[in-house]
């Protein structure tokens, strides 16, 4: 399954957001990590113009987002239900997971169908009989003594943890492979580096100390391009001949 | 160290912010997950009533905010700069780095020091001058059809990432660190260099091409040692005194 498909059964469940700026925020923030389903339990205001304004054009999710009055309608289809919280519920017998995995857990079920993570109010979270409609909670890590999330950015990382997970599989690498100089290169490189090096007297043959192994472990941590590599031959001529 | 040490050395770096709400929400973004160390180049707008609204009481990271003229000044003291880019950056041999490995690395050197991550500006992002003064680009991997990251949720997903990376297992993220030399000595190295290039006849002021962008790139990337930055330091004084 394409990752964009799998993503695109991630649900975002927002419950009574008081500032209509919020869900534009998370609009955007789900947008970035293309996510797309966005469903409101009981929003203060919305649609609302703040909304839009905060979305910076991800305005397709504000607009196909759902309005509901109860948190199991948000929830009816999913296979699987997350619930995230700011405090660590110790006392109650669920799976606390980390974003991390909670990410890869809703990434498998969702190649199945519908899942859905669950934001509480910005100032009291999830209650507790909404707290029971969650098979796990996600805490995300926060410094002890202050630990002032953002709406939007909890929903940004839950994102952003969520769309790393649905690419682990397609394992897309960034950028081409380097083109890397062969070794022969780099051993006539070494040798007229030394050359010259003898030449000013930087390097006395008789006593050469670790100079040459120092440097090769350099550029070899460089991982020199054939390119760059004619860069430094250039320069080290111009060097040999200056007067 | 303690992970709070840790962080405590991750520097955010943000370069001319047009919004100072932006630097508000980016100060609350790294309070939430440890980090403190933030440097402002040329901000539009500093200090401002925005940035405190928006910072939700993480106002000690504004009121010690550091407020510089140029990028230069924000690095000094680093051992490892990581540039953000929006765009993949594949024409250029720099390491593209993911966040959560970006994040790992940062970790890693900042047990032994100072390391910065550089924000550019919201619209324009980094100019080549400054990625020139990076020894990796991290790039928070975003839907292709719509990348609009703010500012604060990109401070906030790489914190967030540190924040993670810091309290791995200490196996993981100790291991051998190699000191690595400062920006500083390395911008002196940089600036000799050119120098002994000039005088050869290797580069003609007139007409640098890329030369020392290119070099920086390679040098960067082999992270130089101290103690291999005076062998360089040396071989070049040798190579200009030769007659």
């Amino acid at each position: 399954m394409p990752a964009s498909n799998i993503l695109a059964n991630i649900r975002i469940v927002l419950i009574q957001t008081s500032h209509p700026g919020n869900i534009g925020s998370a609009a955007r923030a789900m947008k970035t990590m293309g996510l797309s389903e966005l469903y409101l339990v009981n929003p203060k205001s919305f649609p609302d113009e703040q909304a839009v304004t905060m979305s910076s054009n991800a305005t397709d999710i504000l607009d196909n987002a759902t309005v509901v009055d109860t948190l199991q309608d948000a929830l009816k289809d999913c296979h699987l239900v997350v619930g995230t919280s700011a405090r660590h519920e110790r006392s109650l017998a669920w799976d606390i997971l980390e974003p991390r995995g909670c990410s890869e857990a809703l990434v498998k079920q969702a190649q199945k169908g519908k899942v859905a993570v669950i934001f509480g109010r910005e100032n009291s979270g999830l209650s507790n009989d909404e707290l029971a409609l969650c098979q796990h909670l996600v805490h995300i890590p926060t410094n002890t003594e202050y630990s002032s999330l953002n709406l939007a950015s909890a929903v940004q990382i839950i994102s952003y943890e969520c769309r790393i997970a649905s690419q682990l599989d397609v394992k897309v690498v960034e950028g081409e492979v380097e083109e890397v100089a062969t070794a022969d290169a780099m051993e006539s490189y070494f040798k007229h580096l030394e050359t010259a090096m003898v030449e000013s007297a930087f390097l006395d043959p008789e006593n050469p100390k670790h100079l040459m192994t120092r440097l090769r472990r350099l550029y070899g941590r460089a991982k020199v391009t054939p390119s760059e590599l004619n860069i430094l031959r250039g320069m080290l001529v111009a060097f040999q001949k200056k007067k």
